[in-house]
């Protein structure tokens, strides 16, 4: 049995969330508190020495870190993560484009509206235009395409999905990006999807 | 025949250069001039749709972008990249945190340093503490093990070198960790190495 341990308003706990409820693994689940500091604490830094979340732990001693990696690790063998090394290379490249060029860029802003964090314009005006940039990107490949990798719902789509429909929270018109707005749209008619919370 | 997408400079190009080195990956090399906009411009955009570096194209029409993705795909069956899922999963994990908490908070300043790109203080303290906690995270890991993963050098060490060995030159004094320094050391004394020009 899997231990996830998870928590409300994190978009990258959600992905996890998502692929465990469409893969119907079993797994129990430990919620624990960003905002009041619990992921901070030295219990569960004991538990994960990165003292964030998601993180993942089998009864065998192994545990990982890293919404993506988790991901990967998870749905290997099944429908979300084709079998061979170029489609799951391809997958890999869009995990990567998200963290490094989505996750930050969206996420960042996006948590200091949501929760009333003052951030100085210049950070804010560093990120927006990087947001911007990533956001095209997605465009330009969506435009041609109903899945980021092949011809099916994947865990790069499962990636991709959970900063890149908070842009609006994070200050972004969707309205400018109609081929994302249409993914986003038959990500959720996925069979099991279900809301971020 | 692989053609590698290549530009000085580049942190993220100098992992794949590495790697083709130390495999001793038979490819045609493309030299770009970043700071000239030749990455941006039309032509390469047709090839490669991000308009970035590292890219690579297989002469069957299979090109993939991201560093870290080009590391994973053509390490594979090498022994910089152990078969085991699990072990996998704990190489991916660091170079999922390589993207999202060391590449930018380290790489952005390194560039800004280097080319006399002048910031708002503002960015740059929205940098440092970041850059600082993932160092410390680096030096807590590698205080009890040689390698990133498991017992042996991998492609998780070629990602998190590139731009952890740059601290300095983002300002951050690594006789402060000397456990990422002794990992510094050892990168460097294997067969194949080769400093970042």
């Amino acid at each position: 049995m899997i231990t996830f341990y998870d928590a409300p308003i994190s978009g990258n706990t959600y992905k996890v969330r998502l692929l465990l409820g469409q893969l119907a693994i079993p797994h129990r689940t430990v919620r624990l508190d960003i905002a009041g500091g619990e992921v901070r604490k030295p219990e569960y830094r004991k538990v994960n020495p990165f003292g964030r979340v998601p993180f993942i732990a089998e009864e065998e001693g192994f545990s990982l870190a890293e919404s993506n990696a988790i991901l990967l690790y998870l749905a290997r063998g099944s429908p979300l993560l084709p079998g061979d090394p170029r489609s799951q290379a391809l997958i890999q490249q869009w995990m990567f484009f998200e963290q490094n060029q989505v996750e930050l860029s969206i996420g960042l802003p996006r948590v200091w509206r949501k929760f009333g964090i003052e951030q100085p314009p210049s950070v804010l005006e560093h990120y927006r235009p990087r947001a911007v940039s990533a956001l095209k990107t997605l465009e330009r490949h969506l435009e041609q395409r109903q899945w980021f990798v092949g011809e099916a719902y994947s865990v790069a789509d499962i990636a991709m999905f959970a900063y890149t429909q908070m842009a609006p929270e994070a200050g972004h018109d969707l309205a400018q990006f109609p081929a994302i707005a249409a993914w986003i749209r038959r990500v959720q008619a996925q069979p099991g999807w279900f809301p971020l919370e």
